[in-house]
């Protein structure tokens, strides 16, 4: 019963697999490997979008912060919600590769922008011309940190109020497949067809080692975002153990059917609580994350059969009345079994 | 034929076996995995180093920068050979994570600092005080980007030098296996009991996928270490991957077996060479690299035969006199076979 | 009527004097003037702080960067209000020199952080330990940006909290002139003895060209200041320029007068604004700066006749109904004139 | 007799006149004031450029960064001269304000770049491709650190090669009235005519207080550097005070004048000092400075006199032979007067 995070758990065997088939002579370093074309292929298609520049990384810190470090110059703001994992979770990476550019956080329920509150925030900006940052970009995360989705119209919101001002739009996409899965829309609509510029597509929460693609809609900037990639030591000299994982993840729609699991074990769990008297939720349960808040003594019993997820915020205590609701994250993977839902459902319900 | 470079080979199986064997159930994140524990155990053992902080980044830029980091501020200049690997092959990465430091060339032959050249570019430095930037660091690769060792006598001169003025002394060891071999003495009396402060242990060259270590003799420098990082985007949340592959390259010292193996296939292929008439060596074969040159008609055939390789420089051409000798360099792995150095000495020699 | 910035006024004629007192023959450059030595003292004296670094730069933003460079690591954040000076008037510049610090806002009234506010987002910074930007340095502005004072209490206040974390406090005194001449205490109750560790103090916007001093009451730090200063540009060669300035405004408490003309013109003007049916305060007159609403009819008669001011907000209208209360800012200066403020009240009295 | 740096000079008449007449009354801030219309206008006209965007600062550091950091991005290389100020006296100034950016020294006599050095310079950048940092912009100073002048047709040489590769060029202009004297062009054919994009336009080496124009010929990265500059901390609020001095120091071709003054005492200089048996000059005196040397028992007698200069290098020794010859730099400035020339020569010709 391991609900603390999707980052913790194993990789499919398919990806285990694609590195034993990757090991065998020589390849071409930094990225010129022959699996990395087939990668290149593979998101292109997958995206409708024959001309996207592609690249890989190990982290979604890194991913994100080369991409917004292409879009936005060191002397502008980047617009993300102020529970954004630039913002909170990132120890100013964004602040490091883009030479001091801040960050100007928006408010909106369950991690999501409202369109109101950025079209606010990008209006005060820079009115007193050279004394204040300027406009830089939109950063937009789908599926939200608190496990909320946009919906492909929602994000075309966002991006045409980004667009109004001439701010390019990035989508932090850790758990991207998780988003198309519960919104059921391709991932062009997801993106680039909504006004997305560059996507980091998450492949490390879903079943990677620590693979994620940067997804270049536009490929004007790629040149720069290889001298990036390179100069912040995110260029692998034995490139093919990345691709090779990225290539098993899009074979037959993997990355699709891995979020699928996740997703359908979050709604499982999601739907189980609502049903314990006493019990909430924070946010909705759009992805593979649960936020939701039930009787101090379900934790109690959870948490003595071993179960191990976050208090949300941790700092609650255990101590105190029965029937008090405490907060907590539950985040589901490809690996989280129906039986382990069950088994924690009985337990939380008592 | 394969001798373009160590970063182009397959993985021993040891290390597929170990990231099958990591991968059951959930670990802790960001390197908070148990393996890591081992990890760092075995790296003090081997090191004798019970105090010494250990981390680990997936490439060797990033293992480089974030030490150099921590050594040298913004308004300071790091100490290296005109042929270091920070000044020519990182794109900038050093000036990057140091937020604009800079690196002074020091002269000596086969890309090791002379003495006399370290100490004089040391005492050039901030002659003018506040107008100048300050003394940094000093950087020694061992093995050198020429195939050459610094004996740990050699490399403890070096770092006299440094301590004379207060420095601190980085390695970058990306080929630091080899360079233990070739000396025959122990990874301590090469790195921290000669004066190193901060060692870049590689392991990707010498058969993993994509895994350094950084050893910070003296912890006190630790916890700035673990920010950087972080902030550099190189803090994998599936830490155990890394963790994994490091674990059983240190295990029955697996390291210096596939370092011994890369040295002698140089070390054939070296005595091989020097075998013809008109050949001659550019640097001694100390490691795993050979550079040579020998009468173009041998180049003719091997790469008519599908051999491998960069001419060294690379802008040489192989039309010409067929008696002139070309320079090549040439790189053996873990896995370069007898049969290769035999075959490839056959064709060379016509 | 000129009452839109202090920044737009003259100096006083003992400015211009000591200028041309200064311009005979040669002066040693960078600070090494006889001058600067006077400068030293008078500051170290008017601080009683014997020991103290004391430099001079050409501005304020100047000022307070490289103080803030000098006690903010680049992976932690700097704790301000959310009007200050630095987050919004410097175009980034804090993040810039701190190589890529964050900004973490604060609330308060009238510009002035609030003791419950700073507590509480010091202690929400890291609490997920490396993920997060580091807890790292308070700045205080005095005399705020909305022309309201801490007394030395409510300083100590605020440096108490941030020493509880161990964190350096910084001042931006812009207008520590008007700030003192307000609050009837000494220097040294204003700064280090209620625990602020360097001040930015102001001379441009009280009667100099353009000469701020940045005073290190613990002297550990002045090296890398110097390194910093020079390397931002701001180490001037024809220093005596500067240090004869700053001397001849410290000279028989020019500084004070200064700053007392400008404070009691703004107190009479806030005075007489109140005596307006309709009028009042947005934030109290606690130096040289009035935040007031009064009639719309008042500010066409005095915009009419040529007063210059802000409107505050900027985007106010002067069309509409008469008697509805405009805010606007109202910055006196050493040299406003008494005869401007009575004409003023005369005109916005109708 | 002081030639120790024509930095330490005082300012002519006109400039404290010109401050004078500047103060008074209020003057619109940051650059807004009309002196500054005129400087622009005037400058314009001096260049033939009547499209240049015009900007002032305080240093030359200031200048010199602020100008190479729009032409060269973080991952790429400045070409400049191994003596060059921006490499040997600006503590890292242009690393800090370019994000990182490499200085590539580039050899020739004189302190002034080959064409060749610089052409074979450019040729070996970026051989790697992304692993190397790329070609980034060239950087002239005229007059050179050591006193010797590029001719236009120079400039243009050099101009031509960067073009050649799509090279900005940035000069250095510090001495740049000293350079079009001694060159006897129009400052339109030293500079754009010739290939040049943005100039540092020295002031105060040459009477100002520390004023230094920026001239960007093309004005498409006008605003970037007004956001730089603001970012920077060199945006003046009291911006007149700088205008007025550069409008006086245009007025008349002051600043044409000031330098004949320092050139004609210079050329003096050198003239006797190659009277003396066992001179010989270091570099030619083509601008105000004189690298020269003489024997032994001459140092001894000036510096006995009280003469101020520096020995070059600075750490020779008075004691010993008589008659050996040591070197030494001897800058002139505007104020240097006849009477010093002629009673400093003597001194050393005994």
């Amino acid at each position: 019963m391991y609900f603390a995070s999707d980052n913790s758990s194993p990789v499919p065997p398919q990806i285990l697999d694609a590195l034993v088939h990757a090991n065998h002579g020589y390849a071409m370093p930094y990225g010129a490997d022959t699996i990395m074309d087939s990668v290149r292929n593979k998101i292109r298609e997958v995206f409708e979008a024959p001309e996207a520049a592609v690249y890989l990384v190990p982290t979604g810190t890194a991913a994100n912060v080369l991409a917004l470090s292409c879009l936005c110059p060191p002397w502008a703001t980047i617009y993300c919600h102020q529970n954004a994992h630039i913002e909170e979770d990132e120890c100013g990476a964004p602040e490091f590769y883009t030479g001091g550019a801040k960050l100007t956080l928006v408010g909106g329920d369950d991690a999501k922008m409202s369109p109101e509150a950025l079209k606010q925030a990008i209006s005060f900006t820079a009115r007193a011309g050279v004394h204040n940052v300027q406009k830089g970009a939109v950063s937009i995360t789908n599926i939200t940190e608190n496990g909320a989705l946009y919906s492909a119209d929602e994000v075309r919101a966002l991006c045409d109020i980004a667009k109004a001002s001439d701010l390019p739009v990035h989508m932090d996409g850790a758990r991207f497949a998780n988003a198309v899965v519960g919104a059921g829309c391709t991932p062009a609509e997801m993106t680039w067809k909504a006004g997305v510029d560059v996507l980091s597509f998450g492949g490390t929460k879903n079943g990677l080692m620590g693979v994620e693609a940067v997804v270049l809609f536009d490929p004007k900037r790629a040149w720069e975002f290889e001298l990036r990639r390179k100069r912040g030591g995110h260029l692998f000299s034995k490139h093919r153990y990345l691709s090779a994982q990225m290539d098993a993840y899009l074979e037959d729609d993997l990355w699709l059917k891995l979020a699928t699991r996740a997703n359908d074990a979050a709604a499982r769990l999601s739907k189980g609580i609502l049903t314990i008297e006493g019990a909430s939720l924070l946010h909705p349960t759009d992805g593979n994350a649960v936020f939701a808040r039930w009787p101090r003594e379900g934790h109690r019993r959870a948490q003595d059969a071993g179960a191990v997820y976050y208090l949300w915020p941790m700092n609650q205590s255990l101590e105190g009345p029965d029937e008090e609701p405490l907060s907590a994250r539950l985040v589901c993977s490809w690996c989280t079994s129906s039986a382990d839902v069950e088994k924690f459902l009985e337990l939380i319900r008592g």
